[in-house]
C-alpha cells in the first residue's frame, strides 16, 4: 500500500479500515504533521495527542451529517487531513492558506469557527437545540479539553446541558494540562477519576456485547436495545459530570483506537447528554514533544529530528522585557504581584514565576475570574499586574469596566499581542482593545513604542491611583525606535509623574503631522522618509497615551499644519484615531483635516503581519501613498 | 426595650446579645425592610431571606477587619442596617441617597462594590491571596446565592480557589431560585444536598462540643483544637464542592440564627476552603413575598398590606412590547427562538415562555454561554433572539464579536434597560452598549424612538443575513413619538429591506440639525420646540442605524445647516455622536460643526432618570441651552 495521505478519500474510506489499518493510519498521520508543521510553525503537540480520537470520532460519525465541534481548535489538523484538506497544509496558518483552526468557510466539515477557549459545549449544545427543534436525527459532539474547563463557559454550558438532558456527546481530552500545566480544583478531581478503576467493567461489559459484530458501527444498530441497557447498567461513577446531569464514560485510552471506537459507538446510541473521558498524552508519539509539550504546544519552523527552532531571535520580545522588567519592580516594591490566565511562559513571566511563587497566581484559562480575582487584590492593598493576550481579555470585557474600573482599583492590565497577530488569524487579532478599553471611565490606556517605553510605562502605572492598561504587539521589541534619524525626544527621563504624560514628538515637519500608536511610530519613521523622497516633510508623533488623550500636542500639532494622521494597530472604530477625530470636533478646530489609518471595519484573515499590512494599507509604502493622497485631497 | 434600630450601635451590639435578643431583632428588621422598600422600592425579597444570616454574621465576624463580600449584592440592606445605616434607609436607591449595592465610598464595611453576579468569590479569593502575602489574619467571606452559582465566574473561583487552598468561607444562599426559578445541573445537585440528612451528624458533633461554651465566639477559642478536629471529623460529603477542593458544611436552616452562628464559629477555625450551605426562603416573614418572591425580588413602591403596587403603568413597557411582537413573530416564522440569562419575565417572555416552552431556552445567569449556545442555534438554522440587559451582556462581549460577529451568524440581540436605569445605579445604567458594539465587524446597530419602530425593527432584524442588536430603554415605550406636531416621516411603512435602512427625518429645520437615537427622540423634540421658541429653526432626525450609519442623512444635514448635534443615551466615546464625527472627518465636511451630547466619562450615579439628566445636562432645557451655547459658538 504505498498510498499517501492524500490518495485517500477520507473520511468515507475511514469506514472501510479495519483496526489495524487505523493504526497504520496513526502512524501516517503523524508523520505528515511533524513534517508540515516542522516547516511552517503551528500547534503540534495538541494535534498529535488526538490522532487516534480523530480517527475514531470520524470512524463513527458521519461527518457533516454529524456534527463535530473542536474546542480552541487548535488540536483540528488531523479533523482537516481526514476530512479533505491533506493536500493543503504546505499552506497552514500561511496567507490565503489552510487555517490552523476550524472555520466553516473552508469545509462543510467544519461546524463552528473557533481560536477562543471553553466555548464548544455552548456551541454544540446550539446546535443539538436546533437539530431537536426540526426533529432531525444526528449526533452533536464537542471535543473540549481539560485545561479548557477551567474556563467558566465550559461549565455553564455543562451545567445548562445537564439539566436540559440535551442529545450531545461531549469528549473530555484530557492531556493533565492546558497551555502550560493545568491547574485548579476541577484538575484534581480529574486526577481521581483518571484513577478509578471502574472502565475496566464498563469494557468487559461492552466487549462481552460487542463480541462477534463484524464491523464496529455497522452490525451495532442490530442489537441497539440491547446495548443500550448494557451501557446504562455499566455507567461507571463520574463525579461532577454526573452531578451536572451528565452521563459519564470513562476513562478511556485516547491512543487506543479500538476502544475509542467501541465507547464512541455505545454513546452515539444514548439519547442524553454523555461524557467521555479520554485519556491522552500531549505530543504523543513525537519524543520531543512529549519531553517538552509546552515548548511544541504552539512553534515556529523547527528541526524535525532535534525539536530545535528553525532560526531563533537574538532580540528580546516584548513579553520578555516585560517579564524582565517586573520582576525587578517587584524586587523593589513588595505590593507588585503578579495574575495570568494559563500562559505563565507565554506571557514572559516564567522566570518571576520561579523567584517568586507566592506572589504570582493563575487563574487558569479563566479571565473574567482573574481580573476580579486581581480587583480583590488591589482592594486588598496589592498592585496586581494581569498580563494576558489582548484577544483573551475580551473575555474579561465587563470585570475590567465594573469590577476595576467603577472601583478605581489600581490593576495594571499587561496586554500582550495586540494588534496584528499574524497566522492565527481573525480570532486571534488583538486589534480591538483600543476600542474596548478607551470608553472605559477611569482607564488610563498606554502604547510603548519599543522595549524601553514600556518598561518606563510600567513604572509610570505604578503611580497611578487607578487602573491602567498597556498594550503592546506580538514579536520583537525594538530597545529604541527610532534608532537613528532626526530624534527629537521631548524628555528622555521620567522625573516626575505629572512630566510622564502626553505624547512626545519625534519628528518635526511642516506639511502633515502623524500620530502613531506603539508599534506604529517606528512604521511611522519609514513613512516620513518615504514622505521626505517626496518632498513633503511630515512630523511625527509617538501618541503614548490613548486615554487621556493629549489634547494639548493634538491641538498644537493641528495649529501648526492643519493636517494630521493618525496611525493605529488596531480598528479605527471607537480606536485612537476616532479619539484624536472627537478632540478636533469638540475644540472647533474646523480647518484641520484628518485622516485616521488602522484595521478596517471587518475580521482580518491569517498571513504574515506584513502580508495583511500590505493588503490592507498598513505597511510604511501604503501609508505614504495614502498620505499623498491625502494632502493632494484625493483620500 | 423601646429602642428602634437606628437606637443600636451595630455592629458592636450584636455580640452583647444572647440568641433571643437577635431573634427579636430579627423581627424588627423585617419590619423595617417592608416598611422602607415599600415607600422607596427596592429589593426584597433577598433581603427578607438573609435576615437571620447577616445577624449571624455580624455576631460572629468582626467587620471591618473581617471581609464580608455580597455577591451581586441587592442582598445587603441587612448588612447596611447592621453596619450603622438604618437611617439612611429613607434615601434608598435615590439621588445622592443610600445606594441598594455595597459601596465603598459609602461605608468601611462595604468591601467591593458589586451589582453584576458570580464575581464575590473571585474577589473575596483575592482579599484572601492579600491578606496571606501580608502575614494578616482575617477572614474573608463571601455570600453568594444558588442563583449566582450557574455563572462561570463562580466556577472558576471555586475551582481555583478549591486547589489554591485559600483560608476562605463561601456562604451558599441556597433559595432555590435565581430572580426566577432557577435551572441547571448545578440546581438539581443542590437539591440533593439538601435532601441529604448529614448536617443532623455535624450539628450533633458541634453541639456536644460546645456544650457549656457561654458565648459563641468568646468561650469558642478556648477549645480551638478539640473543635477543629470535631469539624474535620463531622465533615459530610458535599459533592460538587468537595471534589473542588472545598470542606462542606451544610445544609444549615439559614433562618436559625443559633445554628448559624454554631457553623459560622466552627468554619471561622478552619484554615482552608470552606463553604456553607444555608437553606433560606426568598421573602422569608412576609407572606406577599414568600408567595411571589419574582414579584417581590425588585419592585416599586407598594401597599405593605395588600402587596399591591401603589401605582400600575397602563402604557406597556418596551420589554411587554418586545414579547409581544415576538410571540406574533414566533407564530408566523418557526425558526424563531428565544434565548434568555435567568430574566424571562424581566425581559418581556412570560408569554412567550408559556406558549411556546420549547423555544425558549433560559440559560441560567451565565450570558456568555447563553450568546455562544445561540450562535449554535444560528448555526443549526435557527433565528435565535437573545434578550438580555445592555449592562450583563457586557458579560458577553467576546462571545458576541467571535462566537456571532466573526461567523455572522443571524442572532437578534433585544437589549433592554439600555441607557440610564435610574435607582439602581452605577452597575446597571446601559450606557457602554453603543461602544461596545459599534467597534464589532458585521454587526448591525439600531435603536427605536418607540414601540412601533421597536416592532419594526425585529421584523427588519429577521431579514438580515447576519447579527443584529436592538437597544431599547428601561420603561414605558410611547405607543408613537412624537406623538403631534410637525411630523415628517420619510416613510411609515416597511416595503422592503433596502428601504428600511436609514435615519427619518421627524422635523425639519435650517438652523441647526438634530441627530437623535431611540428615546432622545422625543427628547429632541422637546429641545426643538425650546428652540423655537428662542427662535431657533432646529431639524431633528431620528437616527434609527448606528452601524452602519447613515452617512447620505448626515451629510444631507451637513450640507444643509453646517451645524449637527448628536444626541444619544450612551457614554459619548465611542458612541454614535462619534461615530458621526467620524464621518464628517472622513467626508472632508470641514466647514461642519459638531456638538455630541451623551453621558460624560464617568460612571453616573444612582437617581431618578430624571435627576440624572439633569446633573448631566441631558434634559431637554439643558440641551436647548446647550445648543444655544453651540451655536453662539460658547461651546
Amino acid at each position: 500500500m504505498n498510498k499517501t495521505l492524500l490518495d485517500y478519500s477520507f473520511p468515507e474510506e475511514l469506514k472501510k479500515m479495519n483496526d489495524r489499518d487505523l493504526e497504520l493510519l496513526s502512524y501516517e498521520i503523524r508523520d505528515f504533521l511533524i513534517e508540515k508543521v516542522s516547516k511552517n510553525g503551528g500547534h503540534l503537540a495538541s494535534n498529535l495527542g488526538v490522532v487516534e480520537l480523530t480517527i475514531a470520532l470520524h470512524s463513527v460519525f458521519d461527518s457533516p451529517k454529524d456534527k463535530l465541534i473542536w474546542d480552541v481548535g487548535h488540536q483540528s489538523y488531523v479533523h482537516k487531513i481526514l476530512t479533505g484538506r491533506a493536500g493543503s497544509f504546505d499552506g497552514l496558518r500561511r496567507f490565503n492558506g489552510l487555517s490552523g483552526f476550524p472555520k466553516r468557510e473552508e469545509s462543510i466539515h467544519d461546524m463552528f469557527d473557533t481560536g477562543h477557549s471553553s466555548n464548544s459545549i455552548s456551541a454544540a449544545m446550539g446546535y443539538a437545540a436546533a437539530r431537536d427543534l426540526k426533529g432531525e436525527d444526528y449526533s452533536v459532539v464537542a471535543v473540549i479539553g481539560d485545561g479548557a474547563l477551567t474556563g467558566g463557559m465550559a461549565y455553564e454550558a455543562l451545567n445548562n446541558a445537564g439539566s436540559s438532558h440535551s442529545r450531545m456527546i461531549v469528549i473530555l481530552n484530557d492531556n493533565e494540562m492546558s497551555i502550560s500545566k493545568n491547574i485548579g480544583g476541577i484538575s484534581q478531581h480529574l486526577a481521581k477519576l483518571r484513577a478509578s478503576h471502574t472502565y475496566l467493567d464498563l469494557k468487559k461489559q461492552l466487549k462481552k456485547t460487542l463480541k462477534g459484530i463484524p464491523g464496529v458501527g455497522e452490525g451495532l444498530y442490530n442489537s441497539v436495545e440491547h446495548i443500550r441497557d448494557t451501557v446504562k447498567y455499566a455507567l461507571s461513577p463520574g463525579g461532577i459530570f454526573e452531578q451536572l446531569g451528565f452521563k459519564y464514560f470513562g476513562p478511556v485510552d485516547g491512543h487506543n483506537i479500538h476502544d475509542l471506537t467501541e465507547i464512541l459507538s455505545a454513546a452515539k446510541l444514548m439519547d442524553e447528554p454523555v461524557l467521555i473521558h479520554a485519556i491522552t498524552k500531549k505530543g504523543k508519539g513525537y519524543r520531543n514533544a512529549e519531553n517538552n509539550p509546552g515548548k511544541f504546544h504552539g512553534i515556529a519552523a523547527f528541526d524535525p529530528t532535534t525539536g530545535n527552532l528553525a532560526s531563533v531571535s537574538e532580540k528580546p520580545s516584548y513579553s520578555s522585557v516585560f517579564g524582565k522588567k517586573l520582576l525587578q519592580m517587584a524586587d523593589r516594591d513588595n505590593r507588585i504581584v503578579a495574575v495570568c490566565a494559563a500562559m505563565i511562559e507565554a506571557t514572559g513571566l516564567g522566570k518571576f514565576s520561579q523567584k517568586y511563587p507566592q506572589r504570582i497566581f493563575d487563574a487558569g484559562i479563566a479571565e473574567a475570574h482573574a481580573v476580579t480575582f486581581a480587583a480583590g487584590l488591589a482592594a486588598g492593598g496589592y498592585r496586581p499586574v494581569v498580563a494576558i493576550y489582548s484577544t483573551f481579555l475580551q473575555r474579561a470585557y465587563d470585570q475590567i469596566l465594573i469590577d476595576v474600573c467603577m472601583q478605581k482599583l489600581p490593576v495594571l492590565f499587561a496586554i500582550d499581542r495586540a494588534g496584528n497577530v499574524g497566522s492565527d488569524g481573525e480570532t486571534h487579532h488583538g486589534v480591538f482593545d483600543l476600542s474596548y478599553l478607551s470608553h472605559m471611565p477611569n482607564m488610563t490606556v498606554l502604547a510603548p513604542k519599543d522595549g524601553k517605553e514600556l518598561e518606563e510605562m510600567m513604572e509610570y502605572a505604578m503611580t497611578l491611583p487607578g487602573p491602567c492598561a498597556i498594550r503592546y504587539p506580538r514579536g520583537e521589541a525594538p530597545e529604541i525606535t527610532p534608532a537613528d534619524g532626526n530624534v527629537l525626544e521631548k524628555q528622555d527621563v521620567l522625573e516626575k509623574q505629572d512630566d510622564f504624560f502626553g505624547s512626545r514628538s519625534i519628528l518635526t515637519g511642516q506639511d502633515v503631522e502623524l500620530f502613531a500608536v506603539g508599534k506604529m511610530v517606528s512604521v511611522g519613521t519609514e513613512v516620513c522618509e518615504l514622505l521626505r523622497k517626496r518632498g513633503i516633510q511630515a512630523g511625527l508623533t509617538n501618541a503614548r497615551f490613548i486615554k487621556p488623550i493629549d489634547t494639548d500636542s493634538i491641538l498644537a500639532a493641528a495649529k501648526q499644519t492643519g493636517k494630521l494622521i493618525t496611525l493605529e494597530d488596531n480598528v479605527i472604530e471607537g480606536g485612537y484615531g476616532s479619539s484624536v477625530t472627537q478632540v478636533l470636533a469638540e475644540k472647533r478646530m474646523n480647518a484641520v483635516k484628518i485622516l485616521n489609518i488602522g484595521w478596517p471595519d471587518r475580521f482580518v484573515e491569517q498571513g504574515s503581519t506584513e502580508e495583511l499590512c500590505c493588503k490592507y494599507g498598513l505597511d510604511a509604502e501604503s501609508i505614504a501613498e495614502r498620505v499623498c493622497d491625502f494632502l493632494e485631497g484625493k483620500a
